[in-house]
């Protein structure tokens, strides 16, 4: 399928084809990792490695050394501690640089497992069966920074640099509330274009949903169960507010009708209670239920007033109901605030994107629009920069059986190759540098 | 209100005056221990040591020294040690007996205390305010147990001793399968009578129903959120067995007026999920959700029936929902499978304890039927015991601010000694016992 016709292309083909099985070593020591959230430490530690001996000046920081608060994009923190919440940034500077500098960027937080049972094979054990490497983070991004990095690589290995500044960049956060992108940019980092390789199946993401979290905390004044009555059951109390917040999303999917991007998804605001914990005893009607919640936003909405119909949606429930009218419900925010984002047609990068798309595929590179977030809103809403979502193949994402087609990873990250060398321009190494050597 | 015309009720009644503030101490000792499920051992062996003091002869044993599976009543047993579910029986044989044997019982179990900052005072600090004790366990049944020792310390401190074996039990498990008790039994404990001092505001239990616990499993594949459609949502799917199983509880109810116990009372039967745990990520349909439930059943009802009308419900219901009609539901039996009882009126026993009452407080003895269980079915319904449950005034009983009455309890205390005096027979004390001292 692969146009090898310039002799760029052919030669970046070979390199990568050589590389392969490092690669695939190195997006399977990546899956093995475990890095949940609050556990991305030692996966960020050993990337910080990797890029180390491949030559970039690295930037190592934990977010509680950044100032978040306040900026643009930015979500509330829960749960967790930002101490131990490392970023990698890697840089390699041109001297004299004539192209256009690219930041490359993947996230290497993933989402809990689920039930084990529920997996073929253990989710950080990476399994290769039919082509697909399994493992949870296998599709949802480990792949992608595994393209980044031997993407770069492939033009080391053919004798070339980037004309330009070239920044990889790890970050954490992105599956609760993108304060791992958003720490880079307060962190200085720019550049005329950025590519987030995320498993989009080789499309380009025209436009995604912003997405809210919110906590619903019910309590009140229990009985014991001899005594009970309804309207005295916070379990079944919180339930009678997802019954009022699922009418709501029917509302809003009704209003999304009329969206330019999103009018023609089915129902693209989607509302997902997605953790529940409630009462100590079954013989005790329970005095406390939580429920964690995630509800998606479009382009262009406000996230204020989003956020304003939920209180309105949960107050005008709570009144109908007799446990939550004496005991009103909480509504915290509690990760994601974050708004929807468009790539609106007709940037440079992404006709530069689609003829190395096209390249290396051999097809024309599709638009996709997203009902899931990603972190390009954050360079390309608040920084202008042209961002893409462009990646390889990934099935089972928060799911089981989770995995990534290493087939379409190797053509994805020859086109991610042939997109640095057009977008950057390339030169000769002009000094001894570093050799990229084999992952481990 | 009491009436101490008899020369035998003024003096006890003088003696548990006489030993309140000792009964108070003892009872807030009680209080203090914090002894939840799995947690009773520290609280079971000081009483150990408060009956020694008395001159008791005590067995203490845990359950997992007692063969129970496949005893009458018996219910399965989940998310405990055995091992550390310390029992203790205490017992003062009659030299020669002439009188009619005793059961003394009493559960120190409590249940969970929910959250803290929904109690006026820390749940295992009790506190004296407005003649009421606060505490988890002040109600249920801590208090209880500090009457029947008291009742029998007053007993000795007149020179009384019963003419009949007396046993003191305090046992636990009541509150999630009663095994405790059911181990007394398996150890060959019996009497003519047993009185077990719920608070029951000076009631005698006619009835109470049976109590069925079970765990509803729900476990499925999820996907991200972005593709999530109706029906993929373990914690949805969970609601829509419990609506279901509401649905079934009222057609219970429909059927429960024609019981001549409970015809009178509105919906005695009581479903209550009552803990819920689901889902791990706000942003993944959650792969699955666990709700512990209860379900009250009518005296004379089968369990097993009762038992297939649950899962009868659970699988219409699952097959009605997409979800679960490809992940089917689990229902796992976790704890009470309690028969109900009744104490058919016109026994000597509530006879006795009825003018026992009488003579304490100046007005008959209610009788009352209970939609809560209690460990009376053991002894009354496999063994033929008259089992009376009676005992003094509480309050918030599985709720916040739990609390126990003090004039009640000492009133309780009067009532229980004239009890025992009345059913076993009083002979001066024959030998230096030990007398009974403040507890420590």
């Amino acid at each position: 399928m692969s146009d090898h016709s310039s002799p760029l292309s052919g030669q970046l083909a070979a390199a990568i084809d050589a590389a392969f099985p490092a690669q695939t070593m190195f997006y399977a020591d990546l899956v093995r990792f475990a890095s949940t959230r609050g556990e991305e430490a030692d996966c960020q530690d050993w990337i910080a490695g990797q890029l180390r001996l491949r030559g970039y000046e690295v930037d190592r920081y934990t977010l509680d050394q950044v100032a978040l608060d306040g900026l643009a994009g930015f979500s509330p923190v829960m749960d967790t501690d930002y101490s131990r919440a490392v970023q990698v940034v890697g840089t390699r500077r041109a001297a004299g640089p004539a192209g256009r500098s690219l930041i490359l960027q993947g996230h290497v937080d993933v989402v809990p497992v689920g039930p084990l049972a529920l997996w073929d094979t253990p989710p950080f054990e990476p399994t290769i069966r039919d082509g697909w490497m399994h493992g949870r983070g296998a599709g949802d991004m480990k792949q992608g920074v595994a393209a980044i990095v031997f993407a770069l690589d492939a033009l080391t290995a053919v004798g070339l640099e980037p004309a330009a500044d070239i920044t990889v960049q790890t970050v954490t956060e992105e599956e609760c509330t993108g304060n791992g992108a958003l720490s880079t940019l307060a962190r200085g980092y720019r550049a005329d274009a950025v590519l987030i390789a995320e498993p989009t199946d080789g499309t380009i993401t025209r436009a995604h949903v912003g997405v809210m979290w919110f906590r619903l905390r019910v309590r009140g004044i229990p009985v014991h169960v001899m005594q009970a009555q309804a309207g005295t059951n916070a379990i079944l109390s919180a339930f009678h507010l997802i019954q009022a917040l699922q009418a709501h999303t029917a509302r809003l999917n009704e209003a999304a009708k009329a969206d330019s991007w999103f009018g023609g998804v089915g129902d693209p605001i989607k509302f997902n209670p997605g953790v529940i914990r409630g009462g100590d005893w079954a013989s005790s009607t329970p005095a406390w239920c939580e429920v964690d919640c995630r509800i998606s936003l479009l382009p262009g909405w406000s996230l204020e007033e989003q956020r304003q119909g939920i209180l309105d949606c949960v107050s005008a429930a709570a009144r109908a109901d007799n446990f939550l009218a004496n005991n009103p419900p909480e509504v915290e925010w509690n990760g994601f605030q974050a708004d929807g984002y468009v790539l609106e047609p007709g940037t440079d990068a992404e006709q530069v994107l689609a003829a190395a798309h096209e390249q290396a595929f051999g097809a024309p590179m599709q638009a996709r629009t997203s009902t899931a977030v990603n972190d390009t809103r954050f360079y390309g809403l608040y920084h202008r920069m042209p961002a893409l979502c462009y990646g390889p193949r990934g099935e089972g994402h928060h799911g089981f059986n989770e995995r990534g087609h290493l087939d379409t990873l190797r053509t994805t990250t020859l086109s991610i190759a042939l997109f640095i060398a057009a977008w950057c321009g390339v030169r000769p190494i002009s000094a001894p540098s570093a050799a990229p050597r084999p992952a481990g």
